[in-house]
């Protein structure tokens, strides 16, 4: 589809397109002023553009992969209150590279891992709950919350915000692990209405604090009377 | 209800829910790294937590009248961009006690509370008007906006914001109260789309400038073609 | 209808509503107390009202030329975070003037250039894109930008913001012009998903730039199977 898309607009652009309104773009020599203008390193002439109405954590988990993958850098990562509505975040994340094939695969990369990133995203009609999991951080969520580079790294978000204190308490009592980030409405993010912790620590220790808080979440989320279901697969 | 689903879920964190997407949830202990993160005084082991979509104003007087009745604090309020698409607020409010019972009580006593609050918050598609009165202003309201304890406290808002305007400058000449706080979308707001006058003063001063201002948003939302209506029942 | 709306609001401060859920009031002598919180110069007695739910850029086209047509000036330009569940601002946008007369000619003006300014807002599902342009800038396009008085200025803005990126790019690789703001969520917006860029320079370029950016941004929604449409008559 993406391939019939590019021939059909003429656009080089154009990389793709997924889940939440993502869109991948590719620019293969920065216009100078813009690039002064976007604080961009000068070394590189390539970027890459992926940008969504709706998601933070899923796109920043598909970069994530993606640098690992490719010759690419994350160079900002900015996120917008968004998600069409919804109570989250959109998100607007920059790579940069020498060459524009590795900006492209960047691109392409990060769009192919939407699917599996927003498994864990669950939406209902009075919010939602996210969780994300690596095994190996890199350098997108070392760029967008400090995550120690090679370590294990989780991300729980509730919303509204106060189901995400509550999953914050029960991830931190349930393993041994340690905050990296603890994000509220006007504390760290865009003034969404969602607490947002993310964690580092063993990888066990990670995973079984992520899969405690959604169970929490899940129960309260129920307890709402409402009905929250996975976006795409659970992978957690 | 509440004590239904507290059975199904076995979940003893969960208080109720409300208007709004409302959410009452206690924590007996707080995590000793989350009680860090969130700034919270070392003497209070418990919080009761009360987190909306929609609303601020409701929240906080509720409450205020929770912290009135009960042997508990406000210790943070936050107030997302949110509404779910409208054109306000959403909440996210931490009351911490020494003792657990104490914060759920709070809790319940805000949720009890939501009704009412809501009754002068009338809503269109072009956007809200939300009037709040108190004869006597509490910790939350204190916390909040600064509103002098024991008076009489009024919240005036209008969205989209130019209708705030011309109700507060409605709700000054009408009575001989003073400003306690005017806020704008990009001053004193989280972006939202609204202009919020807080009041205090005389209680029937406060009262009369408070119902002179909603007869003129209102008849400023039909001008528009629109029908504003309670969310309850007007209370004011 | 304007007219039949007053006579049976009996609301001499109601001047008009527009696309865009856009209201036009003014208020003849404001308040003393609120005109010191406002901010106002104390010169002006009276003042104008412009606000909206949906549109920043259309509001502050519009007003730029009914300050050109009137004796009035711009006091406060705010954009909230807006277009119930869109993925940009809204509009609060304030102008003064010493007579009454001059402040509601100029909201009149102003509600009456929203169907042309509103022409390149193009709507879908996944965002918009939105395209303005003047010969010559006055001064609600200096207040709210630095726009240099009197010179060509364009606006092109794309949502998601990833799009935007490229429109600016293409913008500024068509036609030598001068950035004047290149705006993203987190720096010059209001955590809208959009990216912002302002031009100037000769009259021909600038619109130049717009076309060329217009016809990117439009083929890159379309590659994401979205199709874009003008919210009135385009009119660059």
């Amino acid at each position: 589809k993406e391939a019939v898309v590019m021939s059909v607009s003429g656009l080089t652009e154009f990389v793709g397109t997924a889940i939440g309104d993502t869109v991948g773009l590719v620019i293969a020599n920065v216009d100078r002023g813009l690039h002064e203008k976007m604080g961009l390193d000068k070394k590189y002439r390539s970027i890459g553009i992926i940008g969504a109405r709706t998601g933070a954590g899923p796109q920043l988990m598909a970069v994530d992969e993606a640098v690992k993958a490719t010759n690419s850098e994350v160079v900002t990562v900015e996120l917008p209150r968004d998600t069409k509505g919804g109570a989250g975040h959109g998100s607007l994340i920059i790579v940069a590279a020498e060459d524009v094939s590795d900006a492209r695969r960047a691109v392409e990369v990060a769009l192919k891992e939407l699917d599996r990133t927003f498994g864990d995203v669950y939406g209902c009609d009075a919010g939602h709950l996210e969780f994300q999991y690596t095994a190996r951080a890199s350098y997108c969520l070392n760029k967008a919350f400090g995550a120690p580079l090679g370590k294990a790294f989780g991300i729980i978000v509730g919303a509204p915000a106060a189901i995400g204190v509550l999953m914050a308490d029960t991830a931190l009592k349930t393993a041994s692990v340690d905050v990296v980030t603890y994000g509220s409405p006007t504390h760290g993010n865009s003034y969404t209405n969602e607490v947002v912790l993310t964690i580092t620590g063993d990888s066990g220790a990670v995973r079984q604090a992520i899969i405690s808080a959604r169970e929490v979440g899940l129960k309260v989320m129920r307890a709402m009377g409402q009905n929250p279901v996975s976006s795409t697969k659970p992978y957690i």
